[in-house]
């Protein structure tokens, strides 16, 4: 692109570098950008920076928080020997929007994925096993996605806390509610088939 | 949502304001910047806020520009009495891109719509009828959308400047270079039926 300014371009090409955003929509969010009060662009530009250098992660679960202690993990009404096993802080944020889990977490901060070059030394799995070794637990869910990479992290994760002989679970994988059987892909709807409940245990839930 | 930290909801909430950015993109991109080194975000920030700051409007066509006057009206390559009307920087942008014009622009800031508020007087116009008034051209192209706003404001310049006894033209408007015919909207090929060129001027350009 052929830009009249340097400034421009500079605030294009760091917009740019965002997941998702290429150099038209960086422009296009740059020029909004450019149209609004300098307090506001001042406002923006604070909240990125202040984020980022003032963030803390949670020393014992590792989810995004403002204190040492993240208020899961510091809440007595939580049961704490139930910890859902998570990828990133969404996980959580996705988990608690349906009021339905009153463990705890542990945020992975990624999965095993060996075409990225991340393993096991990259999240934050041998805080797991340490947290796990002084508090031990009961249940460990596994809530993680649905993929080759997700997959791989639970069989992972599956050998290297066996030795605490805890109960471990998975999500429920299937046929999502309210869709249709004609649009589920034929891996789920396969794997919904194999893994079928009796109709008893399903109305119970 | 529901945010375990107030400086990741404030954050969100500030790339949400941004055009065609949700909440859930806002924190995809959050997120993806908490990933960075802190240098690699502060001058994302610095960037924008710089920008926002000492950005210029270059004084006789207000296109962006890092000095009081832009490169293109300071050229004196360039042919300084043809002036390209258009809507904004981005237009100049894929205008130069062509490289098939050489003379210079006059940036409107935006198209009159009544339905936005949007009146003459938001737009660069008494400037360019000042410009005009001083300097003198041979010719304005009206290079703008072709949309309802971008025809009225046309037709409102049009008026505005019948008494300079300029050369008005509008670019041309038709079927696209490897268009279709099948696939060009009933208006474009109704117009372009009725704006139809001789095969033999068609063939000089």
């Amino acid at each position: 692109m052929n830009f009249s300014s340097k400034l421009l371009e500079n605030a294009v090409a760091e917009f740019a570098k965002l997941p998702g955003v290429g150099q038209k929509t960086a422009l296009r969010l740059v020029l909004y950008l450019l149209k609004q009060d300098k307090a506001e662009v001042e406002q923006f530009s604070h909240a990125v920076s202040k984020l980022r250098n003032e963030i803390q992660f949670c020393t014992t679960c590792h989810n995004i928080s403002d204190k040492p202690v993240c208020e899961i993990c510091s809440s007595p009404k939580r049961d704490h020997s139930l910890i859902c096993i998570v990828e990133d802080t969404r996980d959580v944020m996705a988990i608690e929007n349906t009021n339905q889990y009153n463990g705890v977490y542990h945020v992975l901060g990624g999965l095993i994925s060996p075409m990225d070059g991340i393993g096991p030394a990259d999240l934050t799995v041998d805080s797991l096993v340490e947290r796990l070794t002084q508090n031990g637990a009961a249940e460990i869910i596994f809530a993680l996605s649905a993929t080759m990479e997700g997959d791989t992290t639970i069989f992972y994760l599956h050998k290297r806390l066996k030795h605490f002989n805890l109960k471990l679970s998975t999500i429920a994988r299937g046929i999502a509610f309210g869709g249709e059987l004609e649009y589920v892909d034929e891996i789920t709807l396969g794997r919904s088939i194999t893994t079928r409940v009796s109709y008893e245990s399903s109305l119970s839930k």
